[in-house]
C-alpha cells in the first residue's frame, strides 16, 4: 500500500454483500482501527464447513499499524471470528462490558484467553489512538450495550452506526443516544458506514417492549407447560420472559448450552434480573404442575441439536413435550433456515402442542432488532454524511438503502456499493474508489482452514461418490498380478449392481491388457484410459458420473 | 390386504407432510383409482438427487386392480412423477386438455408416449370404472384446466379438491363451479380431501387478475428493455403479460426452454392468445428500440441454469440486462429458494437493474394458486363432510386446515392427520384407521434410485472426504511390500499438509509391522486397526474425521 500518509481508507473485510462476518477497518496513515470480527454460517454449497471467518491478510501484512479491534456488540456476526482471527492477530479488544462478558467467555473455551489484553468502554469512553480518537454513542439493538462508533480524523469524522433501531420504548432503558447522535451531526460528517439489514423493509419496526405483552398473555392462556425459544443473546427478550414467567407464577427451566450461559453471563452483569428461586433444573421440570413452569430455550432457528429441535423430536433426555403444552417460537427464521424451522413446527404439531410461531403481527412474538427505512433515513438525516457507504448487507439491502439515502438528500455520486476490500480513500475531503486490499473467506472445518481444492473434491464426492479401482501390475512386463478391485462409496450400493461390477470389472481388465499388448505402460496413460472407458459405461448405465480413482500398484 | 371388498380406502402414496409428489389413491373392493403422480425437488440434504418421486409398491403389488391415473392439473408436483412412474406400471391416463398436453411433452421427451393411453375429459365428463363413478367439477388455480374430483362409491361419496382458490374475477374465465360444488355438498359428502397450502394464511387469496394491472403499470413507467420472469406454466399470467405487451406497444421475446414450449402448447390448444406478429426472437432483442421490446422468461425462483439467473450473471448468449432496463419477478420464492432468489436480485441490481421484486403488497406483482383460510372454509362448508383429511401440505398446514375445520363445524373426531400410506377405511359409514401401507421416497439420480446406504455415504464423504491406504503384503509373511500410499480426495490439499501426510505414512506403517509381529493377519482386524490410528491421529490434528479406506492387497 503506497502513500497512505495523509489520507483516510476505508474499507470492509467482511459484511458487504452477505449477513456475517463482519470486519471493517478505518485506516489514517499509520494508523488501523478494526471494527468488529464475525463469522457467519456456511450455506448448503460449502460442505463440511464448521464456520466463515474474514480472510485478515491486509491485517497480517501490516500488524504494526493495526491498534484496536473496536466490537460494536456481542452478536455472532460480530465477535464469532475472534478465537480464530486471535490465533493469527493479537488484538487489543475494546467493548462494553456485556460484549466483554461473551467475548471472554468464547476465548475461554478456545484456550485463549489468558494473553488476550481487554479494554472496557463504554459510550462516554474516547480512545486516543495514534492519529485516530474515537467516541462512542449508544444505539439500540435485540442485544443490550450496543454501541455506535465516531471516529475523529484528522481528514474529517468518520461514523459507523453498528447495528441499530430506533426503540424509544426499549426494554432495560437501552435508550438510544439520539440527542448525542444529533450533536455530532450537527455540521455534517465526512462519512457515514449504516447498516442495511432492513432496508428492503418500509415503515417502522415495532419496539421491543410490544412482546412482551403478548408472551405475557400467552402465559396466562397457557394451561399446561409453557415452552419458549428465542435467541440467548437477546437478552431483551430473555427479561421479558422472566417478567412474563413471574407474573403468572411460573418457574423457569433453562434449556440449551447458550442460554444457561448468557442468562448467567447476563445475571452477573446486572443486565437480567431474574428473582431468586424462580430458576429450577431441567430434571425438575416434569415432577412439576404443568401450569407453574415455563422453559426458556435455545433453537429458535430450527438448529437439528438445539434444543427446541430435539424436544420436538421427543429427543430431550430430561424434559418432555405433551399434548396440550404450549410453544413459542420468539424469532423469525433466519434467509436460509427456514426449513428448519418448519420442520421443528411440524414435529411440535405432531406431539399435540399449541404451537404459536411466524412474524404475523397477529402472532406479535417477535420484532426484529434492526431500523427498518424509516429508521435508517432517522440516522442519514441525524448525521448529514458527505459520503455514505452503506454496509452490512446483501447487494440489493445496500441499493435500497442507497436510494433511501437519495431520497433524504445524499449526493448520489457520493454514495459507494462496495465489495469486501474495495478501499474508499479521503483526501482533503475529496473521495476515491480506485483500489482493493484482499479480502475472502476463510472457510473453517474443525481446527483449521479448507481450501477450495478440497471443497471442491467434496461436491465431487458428494453428488456421485468415488468409485475406487485397485490393480497390481508385474514391473517386468505389465501383466495383472491382482485385481481390479472396484470399491464404491456413494455411487451405487454393490449389492445390489453386481452386474454392472462386473461389467466394470471386464472393462477395465481388457483395457489394461490391451495397452499391455499395445506396450503402453506409463501410468498415467493406464490409469485415463481405465477412468474414460468406466466413466462412460457408468454414465450410460446410471446416468451418474462418479469421481473414479484408479490405483496401480506394481511388483 | 384383507377384506378389502364392500369397504372403501383411501390414502395418500405422496403429499401428506410435504409440498410435492402428490399421489392419492380411492379405493372400493378391487377397483383402484389414483390421483395425480407428482414430484419433488430434493433438499440440501439428498446429495447428488435429481427427483423425488412416490415408491408405487402397493399399486405394482395390486397392478390387476388400478383402473386409472385421474390428473388434476399440470404442475410438476402432480404430473411431474408420471414418466418415471410410466416405467414401473402403465395406467391409463385422464385429464383435461392442458394438462394432457403437458403430460405428452414429458413422455415424448422420454420416449415413453407410444404405449400410454391417454382419455381427455372435461369437468362434464363421467367415467365409470368398477364400482367406483368419478365426476368433476371446476376449481380456479394458477393454471387453467384444473378438476376437482367427485368419487361416487357403494359406500358414499369422496370429494377431492386438487388445488384451488376461489378467484371470483378470473382470468380468460376460468371460474369455479360454485353451483355444482354446491350441489355436490347440498345434502353433505362422506369423506373431503382438502388441499393445504395456504392454510396459515388468513383472509382470502386476492385475485390473479390484480396482478395484471400491476404488470401494465410497470410496463408503462418502464424507460427501456422489461424483463419479466414467472413460472412458464402459470398460463394466466403469461396472459396477462401478453396484454401489457399489447398495451404498451411493445414485442414480446421468450428466454427458457419451457416457456416456449408452455407458450406453443397453451396457444395451440387455444388457452393463451398472442397476436400475430407479438413474438420476437431472442436473437432479435439487442437490435430492438428498448422501449419496444419486453421479455418473459424463466428462473423466477432464481434456478441457476434458467434464463434470469444467467441474465443477472451477464450469461446469457443473446440478450443484456443494461443499466436502467426494468426486471419484474412475478412470483415469490417457493420456501427452500430464497437464496437463490435473493442472490439473482443482488446481481440484478449489480447491473444497475431497476428491479421489482418481493410479494408486498405494494409492488403487487405476484399472487398465489391457493386458497387462504377463508376459501379452505368456503370449499369445507360447500362440502358439509362428515369426514375429513386434509392434503397437500406439511404438518402444520393439516393442523391449521384441521383448525379451520373444526371452525366450520367438522366433528374433531373425523379429522384424520395421515402421513402417506396411512389408510382410512369406511364401512358401513363409519371410518377407522388402523393400517398402513407402504408408501415412501423414489430417489432419482440419472436414470435409476438411489437408496440410503449410498445417501449415508455421500453425506460422509460430502462432511470432510475420503482418505485411501493403499498396501500390499507379502502372503507368505505378513510383510509390507509395498506401501502404505495415502490418497486424500476433499479431506485435506495433500500438498499443504506432506507433514501430516508423513505422520500417517509412519503411523500405518507401524501399525502393520506391530500386528504381523503379533501374529495378527486377519484383514478385518488389520484394516480397523489402520483406520483407529489414523482416525484419531486426524481428529487431533485437524479436528476433523475423514471417510478411512484401507485396501489390502496380498501376493
Amino acid at each position: 500500500m503506497s502513500k497512505t500518509d495523509n489520507q483516510l481508507s476505508v474499507f470492509s473485510l467482511g459484511g458487504i454483500n452477505e449477513i456475517g462476518k463482519n470486519m471493517y477497518v478505518v485506516q489514517y496513515g499509520d494508523d488501523i482501527i478494526v471494527i468488529d470480527c464475525g463469522s457467519k454460517f456456511p450455506d448448503e454449497t460449502l460442505l463440511g464447513i464448521d464456520l466463515i471467518v474474514p480472510d485478515i491478510t491486509y491485517l497480517l501484512e501490516n500488524s504494526d499499524k493495526v491498534r484496536a479491534l473496536i466490537i460494536t456488540h456481542g452478536h455472532e456476526d460480530h465477535i464469532g471470528g475472534i478465537p480464530y482471527i486471535r490465533r493469527q492477530l493479537n488484538m487489543p479488544i475494546y467493548a462494553t462490558r456485556l460484549t466483554l462478558g461473551l467475548i471472554e467467555g468464547k476465548l475461554r473455551e478456545a484456550r485463549l484467553l489468558a494473553d488476550t489484553k481487554f479494554i472496557e468502554i463504554d459510550s462516554d469512553s474516547s480512545i486516543e489512538l495514534g492519529q485516530i480518537t474515537s467516541t462512542f454513542f449508544k444505539t439500540n439493538h435485540s442485544i443490550p450495550d450496543c454501541l455506535g462508533v465516531v471516529f475523529h480524523t484528522p481528514e474529517g469524522t468518520v461514523v459507523h452506526t453498528g447495528d441499530f433501531k430506533f426503540d424509544l420504548t426499549p426494554v432495560n432503558n437501552q435508550y438510544p443516544d439520539i440527542h448525542k447522535m444529533a450533536e455530532i451531526g450537527k455540521n455534517g460528517i465526512l462519512l457515514l458506514l449504516s447498516e442495511s439489514t432492513n432496508a428492503e423493509r418500509p415503515g417502522y419496526t415495532p419496539s421491543e417492549s410490544l412482546v412482551g405483552k403478548h408472551i405475557e398473555d400467552a402465559f396466562h392462556k397457557a394451561k399446561q407447560k409453557v415452552f419458549i425459544a428465542t435467541f440467548a443473546s437477546n437478552v431483551h427478550r430473555l427479561q421479558q420472559v422472566v417478567d412474563a414467567a413471574q407474573a403468572t407464577n411460573r418457574k423457569l427451566a433453562l434449556l440449551g448450552r447458550s442460554m444457561v450461559n448468557v442468562v448467567r453471563i447476563a445475571s452477573e452483569l446486572g443486565y437480567l434480573t431474574v428473582p431468586d428461586g424462580m430458576l429450577v433444573e431441567a430434571g425438575e421440570v416434569n415432577r412439576m404442575v404443568p401450569d407453574q413452569i415455563a422453559i426458556l430455550c435455545t433453537g429458535s432457528q430450527g438448529e437439528p441439536m438445539a434444543a427446541l429441535s430435539r424436544l420436538s423430536r421427543s429427543n430431550y433426555r430430561q424434559v418432555e413435550i405433551m399434548r396440550g403444552d404450549t410453544v413459542i417460537l420468539s424469532s423469525s427464521p433466519i434467509p436460509g433456515n427456514e426449513r428448519n424451522v418448519s420442520r421443528t413446527v411440524d414435529n411440535l404439531f405432531s406431539l399435540g402442542a399449541e404451537v404459536i410461531y411466524g412474524s404475523s403481527s397477529s402472532t406479535g412474538m417477535h420484532v426484529s432488532g434492526h431500523g427498518s427505512q424509516e429508521e435508517l433515513k432517522l440516522m442519514l438525516t441525524l448525521m448529514k454524511p458527505k459520503y455514505f457507504i452503506p454496509i452490512h448487507g446483501e447487494f440489493r439491502m445496500l441499493h435500497q438503502h442507497r436510494i433511501l439515502a437519495e431520497g433524504v438528500g445524499v449526493d448520489p455520486a457520493n454514495i459507494y456499493i462496495l465489495n469486501n476490500g474495495d478501499v474508499v480513500d479521503i483526501k482533503n475531503e475529496v473521495a476515491t474508489q480506485s483500489r482493493k486490499v484482499y479480502a475472502g473467506n476463510t472457510l473453517v472445518d474443525g481446527l483449521g482452514d479448507v481450501g477450495n481444492i478440497v471443497l471442491r473434491d467434496r461436491k465431487q464426492l458428494a453428488e456421485d461418490g468415488i468409485l475406487i479401482v485397485v490393480l497390481l501390475l508385474s514391473k517386468s512386463d505389465g501383466k495383472i498380478l491382482s485385481g481390479p478391485d472396484i470399491i464404491s462409496r456413494g455411487f451405487v450400493y454393490v449389492r445390489e449392481s453386481e452386474d454392472l461390477m462386473d461389467q466394470a470389472n471386464i472393462l477395465a481388465t481388457e483395457t489394461i491388457n490391451r495397452l499391455q499388448k499395445e506396450n503402453v505402460n506409463q501410468w498415467n496413460v493406464l490409469k485415463t484410459n481405465v477412468k474414460e472407458v468406466l466413466g462412460r459405461l457408468f454414465y450410460e448405465k446410471t446416468g451418474r458420473r462418479p469421481v473414479i480413482l484408479t490405483i496401480l500398484t506394481e511388483i
